[in-house]
């Protein structure tokens, strides 16, 4: 049992993502869910009733900023910087919802004032700490998929439109950040095509291609209007292929050894290929929730300082990403050059 | 039974597709199987140990054109217009691999010297035979999609590297043509982009997004190189949802009556859409075989002088859009208008 | 808003499935949790964490019965007859874990004791107030399926080997109350084969066969050792056949247009069916979760004094057929007339 | 290239089997198909076309048996004795439909002419020869499966009610020589119930529990009647799991290294299991086709003089327990004694 006090964790937006943050912040043996904050009283009401010994609040001003050690900012991406730089100023610790923010200048701001005052900036990017990510991690520096080929990402299913973004902040932001995390690359360029609705002021429907090196790519598709759920990232190295499938009940892994092995010429005019169809391997996942894995991760690196996973600063590059995609978008699909200087 | 003396219909090419047209040909009460031509002598020996009525031949040259009122032209897409011109010159009908041509000019090539020579010009666009697509187009007819939205297609395996050619010819061919067939519609840009694959001289992944009017838009995924066998084609309607998964083993059509309603403001800051989730129908498919029906189709078409449903005419306008898309990924992905001048 | 007094509600046994129960009695307008009763300290000190105004009771013998209006008993069944018969002698209401007990005898004597002390007895056949069991009762009364030919259930997977019971009593009863009440029939003989595993003292898989009138019969499949698991009921009538499959994501049911339409004979010696295959439709379900239907309805029963659909009289017959079952299973799979005399 | 000159083969029976054994006669180098025997005009129509090489007769009286080495019965069970047994007394080798006879008298009296003649006589249990029985087969060798537990079978769809026998004879076979081939165990004790349908002579349903040692059991379900097609065997020991699953169109094996490992009794009254879960491994299956492999296997039999895998004295097995599970359905399930005597 640890002698340390726990820490006293606020919550600000007790919306559809704030209650699970907030049972697992209770649930931490390592922190205390001091207070909830959100605009709405019908919420104010159930986050009371859920969590009688939180102090419930109706604005951040009604915080003390010094009762507070941590705080978790559950609100619209367009709100993080105005509701995040308060508490960075005054030496709180922040984990923040993705994205950090919707634009690289927001994001650098945050990034920086974290900096200044010793603070732990994390962002929410709760895939990277989910049994199935860590797996399709593992398998990457393990080698066994060769060199890597293609990623391709999708995304989509009847979704919440934001009112102050679009498609690609609010889903593909989740794509990206896998894909870095798994193979450590950085696109060179993005190329992107989005679609709107009649209901949404934000595209609704995105198509991204990354381009890397001159021999691994990516796609990236992403839409709030599929009345199928589509939730499907595979990565094919020249040896295996990774299968992510996160609607699937069960088997979320599946790795194909299977490949495109080489080529030979035939008579004739066809050239044949010679394919590799291997076994299909489905590998037990741990059952851990991923964020409990990423409570905990904020909690240890607020006492030890040591940089989370998805820190600010490491959080970045996946702004610039995203904010050449947008600027793609813009110009009807021509390719963009990924600007990651700070 | 006819009066009418079937057609004698010659074969070039017996490759991959090849055994089917023949067998279908061959099955006909309408045609005969007079002739099969094929430069590998493997193939040869086993299309004769399949139709010992017919001819064999090593080339077009063994062929009296005189002696065949039909032929059947399957062999890779660059050898089309050289092959199918003289046969059209000597007024003997045509039935071609997709695509028709890898331009534009040699398609139009083709097209005027079948309309100058009064000969059938079609295009063996098998899908649009299917009872799947006959499927989707019916429902679109009827109107019970409501305005079309989305047009989405992923069309990925371990495919062959055509030597001649990229995966848009070779398989984003056929969705351009689904796409045109079920909707009536054409795209007024194309935006693509392609990526390759040590072993190929062309690209053997693209994708591409298609704009239609401000309201309809469709996006196309094609692959050479994916472990996992995907052929799935999504059409959403305002009201309902066409989901056509050929891999599936039964219920290749299923249809969604789910959609996005309306957007309500809520308390706080989200918006909230108002979801229509309803029943899920797979309606029965008729199963009949699609190249019969094409053979039918064809057949009858020479016989009525009635143009067929995937005339090479017709088909100019997909080749147009394939066209735009290779300018397209050339250029990086920024968008190309379709020229669909001839 | 109600101004009559919330019912005052006990829970004895806080191990696998009491916390559910617990949460929705605590979420009812109708109801609160007075108090919860279990025997390990470790879940009492759960309990209390999670139901802070509620009184933890070590043994049943703490709570004052007349303080409290209803209890709800989820303990092992070997133990419900000794449990619940106080309660009911003091006039408190009971709905009672499946099965109700473990012999006709004992499960006679609770119905009993509630008729003479004017109580509700209901038993919790969760699966009776299920979105899909609902909707598979509503087809049947529909009268869409024509005349009822089979019912198949194979309910399997790696479950908890009960200590006091079998399978049988423990997944079997499920099968049993689900056809029962979708079909409203009763089976006249039971025939049933039992298998056990080293570490169990109690059968761990059966397969149960019930014979009903000449033309409908039902099979039954159950195990606890099946590492894959399967939930899956089949209802197949003249006209239409109903799937529900309790695993499945979504479209846990599915109505087939199928079925064997006459035979015709045929030249030769084989004779020929004629199928009828037609759509198949998965029916969206309400998404209203069983239990909180289920505490609704054992609340207004109290309330209105009206028998609830899975009355202890009612669930009589489910235990016939279940002790019949295990009859059979003893004599090596011979059929056995079920006796419903109480 | 072989310098003996290939096997006269005669067909009898060119129904819904017949023309896949004719097809892979006519590939093997080691047969000829000489003769092709059906009692319809029309389907002799269709075997002269396709096998325009081979005489088409219209009954066995036609065939000349000196001019034949060995014979393919492909007609109902009813007519095997009869129509095998002239064959076997003349010196020609047979390969016959499953079952072998209706009955262990028929099926002993057959055998014992085979034997009398030198001749080879071997049952069509095609899946012997397939792809996934034969590794199943092998996993269950290699050992890592552990002890065995259970082995499971569902066998239903919408089938042809077979004239002259019921759903056991004709779908249960399949299970029971699967069952043997891949344990190499015979069961003791048979108990079975079946159901009838108003369009049939025979059971169009049955449900089977087989005993083997204490250990091991089996069940077998068969239906005629269901809408949906499931063909799935699962086999369980103590350490994996192996299913196979006949109608996925990839993956047909998969291997569960998942089971029940030991119980701990905890606090309170439950037990405790310890389940392993591990990975799913769904290995390379060879891709060669059942039929060729058991025709190869058929002829090369006959030249070498070695028992077939599924030679008729082997089957005799299967009929003895197909035989007991007919009784004791007569019976209303009560457990039959398995009769493997002579």
């Amino acid at each position: 049992v640890s002698t340390i006090s726990p820490l006293r964790v606020a919550l600000v937006g007790y919306g559809y993502w704030g209650p699970n943050v907030a049972r697992n912040v209770a649930q931490s043996e390592e922190a205390d869910l001091a207070a909830v904050v959100d605009l709405s009283p019908s919420r104010r009401v159930v986050a009371a009733s859920q969590f009688p010994k939180a102090k419930i609040c109706e604005s951040v001003a009604q915080l003390e900023f010094g009762a507070i050690d941590a705080v978790v900012i559950a609100t619209p991406a367009s709100s993080h910087v105005e509701l995040a730089a308060p508490f960075l100023a005054a030496g709180v610790h922040v984990l923040i919802e993705k994205p950090l923010a919707l634009s690289m200048k927001d994001a650098v701001k945050l990034v920086q004032l974290a900096k200044t005052n010793n603070c732990v900036l994390m962002v929410d990017h709760t895939y990277l700490f989910s049994d199935a990510v860590i797996m399709m991690a593992e398998l990457v520096r393990s080698g066994q998929l060769g060199d890597l080929i293609h990623f391709d990402s999708t995304r989509v299913n009847l979704g919440i439109f934001q009112p102050d973004t679009s498609v690609i902040w609010d889903l593909a932001v989740h794509d990206v950040a896998i894909l870095r995390y798994v193979t450590g690359l950085l696109p060179k360029t993005v190329s992107a095509t989005t679609h709107s609705h009649r209901e949404s002021k934000h595209p609704v429907v995105a198509s991204m291609s990354l381009q890397f090196s001159e021999d691994f790519f990516a796609h990236i598709a992403v839409s709030w209007i599929s009345p199928v759920k589509v939730r499907k990232l595979t990565l094919s190295g020249f040896n295996k292929t990774i299968v992510f499938d996160d609607v699937a009940s069960d088997e979320k892994i599946r790795v194909y050894d299977s490949g495109v092995d080489s080529i030979l010429m035939s008579e004739g005019r066809n050239a044949l290929l010679r394919y590799r169809l291997g076994d299909v391997i489905a590998p037990r996942l741990r059952g851990v929730e991923a964020l409990r894995r990423e409570i905990d991760c904020f909690v240890s690196s607020i006492r030890s300082a040591i940089e989370p996973i998805s820190s600010g600063a490491d959080s970045l590059a996946t702004i610039a990403v995203l904010q050449a995609a947008e600027k793609s978008a813009l110009a009807g699909g021509e390719p963009v050059k990924v600007d990651y200087t700070i």
